[in-house]
């Protein structure tokens, strides 16, 4: 098919690990450039405003305006850094998905690990002592499979989850504004019986992006309402689940364990080492702490370089566009 | 139903962990009694000999006669230390399963564990160093998903990894006698093809038996065959991979990682630590040593003392019963 091709700029640190390869995936005809976050020369602020996709996840004020600009592209799902209203009115507004696989590799390590005591086992034998040998007295373990995993959303992350947990013979309850597709779980609870739902489970991971009326969704009643022995892993955002509410159940025991991937700070730009929290966490040990990590896998670069790939070709074709957040105003096609 | 009350003995420490709560299962109509390994008292003696139904796992030479034993019933799979020529002509032998989905989640769990460095990463942010966060520069993880797993043996246990694995995403083959299920693993190769199997795959788990036909099936040159970056894990029986081709291609790093749960050396009766190897594979750090754990869960225990319950209701009902290894010569219903 005939079609013109784009000036592309990768914008930033996290676009640029999205760049390698893309030749291989759109060919040769489009220019393509990456940039600094800081548009630190002459040459990437020329590169950054003559753009026609632009590839990020940072877009704010006092960056320069974009005059040309058709696609603005994520290469993640989170755009809550990125200013719309900068955009301009031809421009589209695109996402990108492909981290769920990881993100479910992320939460059964985590959940299976709590149930098979393997660094332990391991310590052990090295030194010649049998403790979890089959048929031992006091060396049985539990078994994830025998429980009800809980979901908090039922979008890509949640949906992928819950495929996995159903193989491992775990029953799966879901909570979310929506049913979501029929059979995604064995009982679905809307988010209004949020603590019944949580009555019910053994282990509940939360998935849901932050918005307005996410945040602070799991309070002190919610963790209230989870079992003695149940755990708790947060894969969505950090402030869905209310920090003070958190530290304290943690604290207290009240809650059996955390597994916490999204935190309530990050480091600034140029920091190396930051608190992921106004409270100490670290100061906990049966909280399991990751940075923001789950979903950051070379399969879901692999996978969002494809999505990337596609909405390309479908903007130099003047195709629909896929995962499309906000569309061009006026029509520009 | 009218069914005769049987004379239920469990024998030694294994089967004891099969006794609590069987009257749920099975009713109060039958005489249940616990005896120890040694057989110390004539009381045990005594009921070791007039048993209808013997459960345990170790019968040999110079144990008491059973006269009247119409079922051996092992609450395990393996019943290599059963001696079925003590067994009288009207008794049948039977085994258990239902540990193959506590043995792919050890399966999961350690290989999981091989792609999500949840341990690091934990240390690392409690002292605010954010080492694998998402979007940083050598971050990016390996997936398991994106992987091919290799499976010897596509019995119970086979099959029920396989399952979970391909709710992974992941490629399956199996290697085996015979084909199994049709559709089971993605590729199949019959055993005289190993070589050619383990060449095609990231991981493979070995889940066979020990027959004279499966002893060191898995030798220097299968090993060898195994990419560079791949893992094994023996949750089968140990000498099923010769241990002197095991041992050396982990010490001289050809072969990447292993995960160990059953040995090649084991305790003998009253011993709290032994050696797992005739070779010093704790000297090595790229092994996981586990201490045959894989399949000794609270739900196994559950799932066998159903069928232990299902046979003692089948026998005292002369219908067929399940699992038959032996049936009685001549027959006794």
């Amino acid at each position: 098919m005939n079609a013109n091709p784009l000036r592309i700029v990768f914008h930033g640190q996290n676009a640029a690990q999205f760049r390698p390869g893309m030749e291989a995936l759109i060919g040769n005809r489009h220019q393509i450039e990456t940039v600094d976050d800081d548009l630190s020369t002459d040459a990437a602020v020329e590169a950054f405003t003559r753009a026609d996709v632009l590839i990020g996840i940072r877009l704010q004020v006092p960056m320069p305006p974009l005059h040309q600009l058709r696609l603005y592209h994520a290469p993640a799902a989170g755009t809550d850094a990125i200013d719309a209203s900068l955009l301009p009115p031809g421009c589209s507004l695109c996402n990108c998905f492909g981290h769920e696989q990881a993100i479910a590799e992320y939460v059964f390590a985590a959940l299976l690990i709590g149930h098979v005591p393997l660094a332990q086992a391991d310590r052990d034998l090295r030194q010649q002592r049998w403790t979890y040998w089959a048929g031992a007295p006091g060396a049985l373990r539990t078994e994830l499979g025998s429980q009800t995993l809980g979901i908090i959303g039922l979008g890509h992350i949640g949906q992928t989850i819950a495929a996995r947990a159903r193989a491992f013979g775990m029953r799966v309850h879901g909570c979310n504004r929506s049913a979501g597709p029929a059979d995604c779980v064995d009982q679905f609870w809307p988010l209004d019986q949020l603590d019944n739902f949580m009555a019910s489970i053994d282990a509940v991971v939360v998935t849901l992006p932050l918005l307005p009326d996410t945040r602070s969704l799991v309070g002190a009643r919610a963790l209230a309402a989870l079992a003695p022995h149940a755990v708790l892993i947060n894969v969505g955002r950090g402030p869905v689940v209310d920090e003070q509410a958190l530290y304290e159940a943690l604290k207290s025991r009240r809650l059996n364990a955390a597994i916490i991937d999204t935190w309530y700070r990050y480091p600034s730009a140029g920091q190396t080492t930051a608190a992921p929290a106004h409270l100490d966490f670290a100061s906990l040990d049966h909280v399991l702490m990751t940075p923001h990590m789950s979903g950051w896998t070379h399969g879901t670069v692999r996978r969002r370089q494809q999505t990337l790939a596609d909405n390309i070709q479908r903007l130099a074709e003047g195709r629909p566009l896929l995962n499309l957040l906000r569309g061009p105003t006026p029509r520009s096609n």
